[in-house]
């Protein structure tokens, strides 16, 4: 059945549902095509179960941190009936009154582009009046490793939504997905081990971040090695992975976790002259830099893989569809970021070594994350630091990191100096509550020197 | 013997320690004269004390919300331990050492003016070549009810330092300190009662936030007498308030909390011009607006009894006294503040009705607190609202409450956004992590309309 929409969106994850959803209030008839799960990669194999895999874990910590209670878990049959709940057993459906309050047409099937404006799902053709908007998101990347392919390795999908808890897991890639799914599954009694290629895990952040957090996974009896290659990989009973140093480790699962990939592969980029499997290259309000009409939001841009950035390209997308003027101001690798490892890891902007590459006349301030009277209540004696990387031309922030307990709440006042470039001397009046934890603003700015 | 110094500050609380710190730090002699304990009532009987009490129970009560773990608890006995350490059992010698460092001569005695720069302790004459600083805090209203004074009430020292849990409570003043220890106890086991004369608890605050903790309490077996005056105290075995609606509660200890007045009755200010007793009138640099060489800083000027507020005070006459030109910027009633019960609630600038009675043209934008992805994982199912009140002719943030599990770190994101008066169209652009709570602010921003 062919059919007309104002716009067609590909892809029903975060980014995809915000558009459509966002569209159709607008007053839009929008189709929503997916081949999958509506709610996308975030909410059932990513984002979503992994936070309820990490949380139970995190609080059993606060709670030996405070005198005066006592706490025994966690229980992992408990944790994965949770982790089921909030994945709703993979099944969609409660995603769908939020799209049809919105008025969305829902198209189930796989969707491939078929020249301008035009989408095809199975035998059905789309044809979109105003724009197609692309939101595919991104799949996990397989390296090419000698055996790797042969041997069952699990990706985030398998990693989140196990139904039993594995014996012993060898992680690929100590990047957040790799540190936060290592950390999940010793909490539930694993043997794990992470091999990362590169000089430190979660390289993207502040160093003082990647030693805290390769301390947190040591201290939870995670074996923890980073500089070193995976070169093969055999399965027998177990997954036996060979080092470029010449050493051994085997596990009952594997997890490769080294990077994502667009998922273009097989959208028919190749019918309005783009490249499959390439990311869509947009300019600042979302629009393929190649047809007026293609928007591309989410992970499937290559901007910044993180929901929130999907979203938020999602409702710039929109309002341009709509006809706003529209500029992304927060992006790349600069977007707001969390790793809800234990201690949390919580960034916007720059880091400093980052600053400084980018040309910047920069200079960072340290202080303890939990240094303050609020520290004695909130992860109490938990290690943690925060940054700020202050522009000195301008004496704005362009940057700051908070590790430590439950820092990840902490990050969107940091957001906002950031995005608003609120100056210094502004901050200083900004009074941080007594007793919260908060104070470290204080403590940052004194440190500065104001 | 007398002495000279360049700054005396009278009043070692949280205001008079950071003044003398940040003009030590700067190079002047300064004097700090206590008569009591070094870092004042926060340190040791409300704030700070209040908080290690608070904490337990509220952590108790997260962990039942998440699936996987059991707890145990609040012992009392290593709570009271735990609030002992946290108090330092009141022994100020921990403090001594910042003030030190800073080259603070520490006084101790009780310090009385004595003419212009002139301050006596016992019989030495303290004389200040630039200002004194006024900074003795507040102390516990006492109400002229009949026969309250002989019933041996407590006010926030005792029933914050107590060593034994009591039976039962009687808490007259539902406030910030009456709400706040009316749940310490009853977590720890006592039977409370809460009495407050006006039409609703934390009557500064949102209406939806006195609902919810008085929901709260209620639920924590808390009898809370709302629109109930006390008219008379008779202690026997037990302590017995008649209410003026005939009615008598009674309980093993009667807290009162029905507000504070500034520490001023002996200070000499007679000696200068001043009424004792009353707070002490200070402009925009926290400078009295008699004497320019007397500053009044914390509770003792009246402006806002907020530990975070004196410190605030304190840098800002220091820097006066440094020869700065300052202007307070965040004052009064529109200042941030918590208030640390389970629920939380945290605000800063005004309430909806506050800026309604200023006369400013305002909506207000109503959400869940926890309604959305991150309130899967924290504060689970915990009710909670956050409201934005917005100046529609600026479309400015100038107020912001939060109430629900753990909000006081949500707060510093508001009071940044309200003192830099960032626009709603920029806020857009701060694009808060997922999944943390901090969605809220989408929400919010959606409910606006943006």
């Amino acid at each position: 059945m062919d059919r007309e929409f104002d716009v067609v969106v590909l892809g029903a994850g975060p980014a995809g549902e915000v558009a459509a959803g966002r569209l159709g209030e607008a007053g839009l008839e929008v189709a929503l095509v997916e081949a999958h799960l509506i709610g996308g990669e975030c909410s059932y194999y990513a984002c979503m179960p992994s936070k309820a895999l990490l949380r139970p874990a995190e609080l059993a910590a606060e709670v030996r941190r405070v005198p005066g209670l006592t706490v025994t878990g966690p229980d992992p049959a408990a944790v994965l009936a949770r982790r089921d709940e909030v994945i709703h057993e993979l099944d969609d459906s409660s995603q769908l009154p939020w799209l049809e309050q919105r008025g969305v047409t829902v198209v189930r099937g796989f969707g491939r582009l078929d020249g301008e404006r035009r989408v095809r799902v199975a035998g059905d053709l789309l044809t979109a009046r105003r724009a197609v908007v692309v939101a595919t998101g991104s799949g996990a990347v397989l390296p090419s490793i000698p055996g790797l392919s042969e041997s069952r390795p699990w990706t985030n999908r398998e990693a989140t939504t196990t139904q039993t808890v594995p014996a012993s897991l060898v992680v690929v890639g100590g990047g957040v997905v790799g540190v936060e799914l290592a950390q999940v599954w010793a909490s539930l009694g694993s043997r794990v081990v992470v091999i990362e290629g590169g000089p430190r895990l979660i390289a993207r952040e502040e160093e003082f971040a990647s030693e805290q957090v390769e301390a947190a996974l040591r201290e939870a009896g995670i074996d923890v090695h980073v500089g070193a290659k995976a070169v093969s990989v055999e399965r027998e009973s177990e997954v036996t992975v060979e080092l470029d140093d010449g050493s051994r480790v085997s596990g009952s699962e594997l997890l490769v976790a080294v990077g994502r990939r667009p998922a273009t592969q097989d959208l028919g980029l190749e019918t309005v002259g783009l490249e499959p499997g390439s990311s869509i290259d947009v300019g600042n309000d979302l629009r393929s830099k190649a047809h007026t009409w293609l928007y591309a939001i989410g992970d499937v841009n290559g901007r910044s893989l993180l929901t929130h950035m999907g979203k938020y390209h999602a409702r710039l997308a929109s309002d341009s569809i709509l006809g706003k003027q529209v500029e992304i101001r927060s992006d790349g690798a600069l977007s707001p970021r969390v790793i809800f490892t234990d201690p949390q890891v919580a960034a916007v902007g720059y880091t400093l070594a980052g600053a400084r590459e980018a040309g910047l006349d920069v200079r960072a301030v340290d202080v303890g994350s939990g240094a303050n009277a609020g520290g004695s209540f909130v992860g109490r004696n938990a290690p943690g630091t925060a940054r700020l990387v202050v522009d000195e031309s301008r004496r704005v922030i362009v940057g700051a990191t908070f590790t430590g307990a439950a820092v990840a709440e902490s990050l969107h006042a940091a957001t906002i100096a950031v995005i608003a470039e609120v100056p210094l001397p502004t901050l200083w009046h900004a009074v941080p509550a007594f007793p919260t934890r908060s104070e470290l603003w204080l403590r940052l700015l004194e440190t500065y020197g104001l």
